[in-house]
């Protein structure tokens, strides 16, 4: 039989299309309990928006308009958000707080499995600095998990300068510095170890490079740090000790964290489920993102993932 | 300043959010009490399931995928349902019924105004021949809208092969038919008239055609009817009369409706409202469109507008 929908594509049938409403329905309760307003932003964007956010080809879907305009299909919701607050709420005094439950569309490459279309629940915090921002993301992100009746879930905590900057601190040349991130953000450690063999660095420098992405642990793992991750790891420190016991007791510090989206400056995160083999979710800090919409100001957000949020639910129940 | 969205779409903030999502859940709670469960299919289909149903061009954006399919946006929910029946449920027994809270996506021609990106509920009845299955759709249509809390609205009710019939019976061309029928589906009569002067007709038989499109009113439109429009008067009828009385007193009949989409086979109906200068939905019977993808069975559909209906229930609000 021949496909029935495009790779990466699926059909939702109504056993199925009831628990992921009911899931939205809670997941969507927990941001407006928490003050987050539920928007809407087009399908189709401008070229030109989605492109000054996040550099050309972020973008997998491009058409044309009647005059001419190049029309993409948006691939997630923090960048329409962002061109939101600083077309319609330039002069609203912020903290401004945004929720949305809406599709974003990917290019598959050829990977079998990626999603093409993607249902996403999220929020967007704007104009709330570190770390009072992060630790209230972090707090609706629990909450929001805990609303969808997922148990034994873990946020990873990283910070998305922590990386750049040792390499920088290392020595390691600009064009170097962003391959060896490229092979990062996929998890692809040999790729980096490879990458790091031809640099020519001392012994102990090489070493310390191959080891920080490997750091993983609780707040332990801030103590004792080599003293050339120390502002990372302070900003890391700080929101660690604002969070709620019961969000704190979620996080792992994750050091090699790095998302590929150029957006992202400070403090990331994951949320990972052992019933279920990728992240359910992801967020962080983009506190440079608005000055391209003419509101320079520092933002937090993160968007679950809420099919596969879904079946971390149902694989939860079904492993007891 | 530049444009915030492309033409025909625009940003939904919260207050206005918050209310449409208690619209689409009150129609979606009417459509479930009914039977009907809710699906979701990808927003990215394929082109050849699109023009299997409707003929190369309907839908409006075109994209690649990675394997050189032609993918477009969905242009209705109609024809990626029946895609489903005939690929998940080519064995269940009817009838089927599911409904649908979804964009489509059209282009907007050098029109002002129309929408891009259209919020629609709906359902879709497959396997329920007329009149009975019309008089369910019809049912659940005026359930839906008492629900939505709109009072005054009207829902026009016609055939469409009632205009496409008398034509030919009159012996009028089929390339000329096809002409007609494309002005009469935009309300352009003037463009009627002028096309059925160049045809030679009897005085008697052009005034038939002229007269036709223009009759509105109630069941005694039914009754002493010109004998060659008697077909589709006696399918109206046999709807009418097993229709409750609080879907009844909503009708009116309008022999001028027609629509634009090839898959409508029979009776076709429109919902209008006072507060509200467009329509704010439509349907009908599409008996053949289900053979395309391998279940020939009738059936019969609607959408509602959901950004319509809301601004006709704010708009009796208003005017009280």
């Amino acid at each position: 039989m021949s496909e029935r929908t495009p790779s990466g594509t699926r059909d939702v049938l109504p056993d199925e299309m009831r628990e992921l409403r009911a899931l939205t329905d809670r997941t969507r309760g927990t941001f407006e309990a928490a003050g987050y307003g539920e928007v809407y932003t087009p399908a189709l964007e401008f070229e030109r928006d989605s492109n000054a956010a996040t550099g050309p080809g972020a973008a997998s879907y491009r058409m044309f308009d009647e005059r001419g305009n190049v029309l993409v299909l948006r691939s997630d919701m923090t960048v329409p958000i962002a061109r939101l607050v600083g077309t319609r709420y330039s002069a609203t005094p912020g903290p401004l707080r945004f929720c949305y439950v809406a599709h974003s569309y990917r290019s598959v490459g050829s990977h079998r499995g990626h999603a093409r279309e993607v249902l996403q629940a999220g929020v967007e915090l704007i104009g709330a600095p570190a770390p009072e921002g992060t630790v209230e993301a972090l707090t609706v992100l629990c909450d929001a998990l805990d609303a969808a009746g997922l148990t034994g879930y873990r946020v990873g905590v990283g910070d998305a300068t922590l990386y750049p900057v040792l390499l920088e601190r290392l020595g390691v040349a600009a064009e170097r510095r962003s391959e060896i991130l490229r092979d990062l953000s996929v998890g692809d450690f040999v790729g980096v170890e490879s990458q790091l063999s031809w640099l020519g660095l001392a012994p102990e420098d090489a070493e310390l490079l191959i080891s920080v992405p490997r750091m993983r642990g609780g707040p332990e793992l801030l103590a004792g740090i080599d003293p050339r991750l120390a502002d990372a790891a302070g900003g890391l420190r700080q929101v660690y000790d604002a969070l709620p016991p019961r969000v704190a007791e979620r996080v792992i510090f994750d050091f090699g964290l790095v998302r590929n989206l150029g957006y992202y400056t400070g403090v990331l995160f994951q949320v990972y489920d052992d019933a279920i083999g990728e992240p359910i979710g992801s967020g962080g800090r983009y506190d440079e993102l608005l000055a391209q919409f003419g509101r320079p100001e520092p933002a937090v957000g993160f968007a679950l993932n809420v099919e596969l949020l879904h079946t971390a639910v149902a694989g939860e129940e079904r492993d007891g």
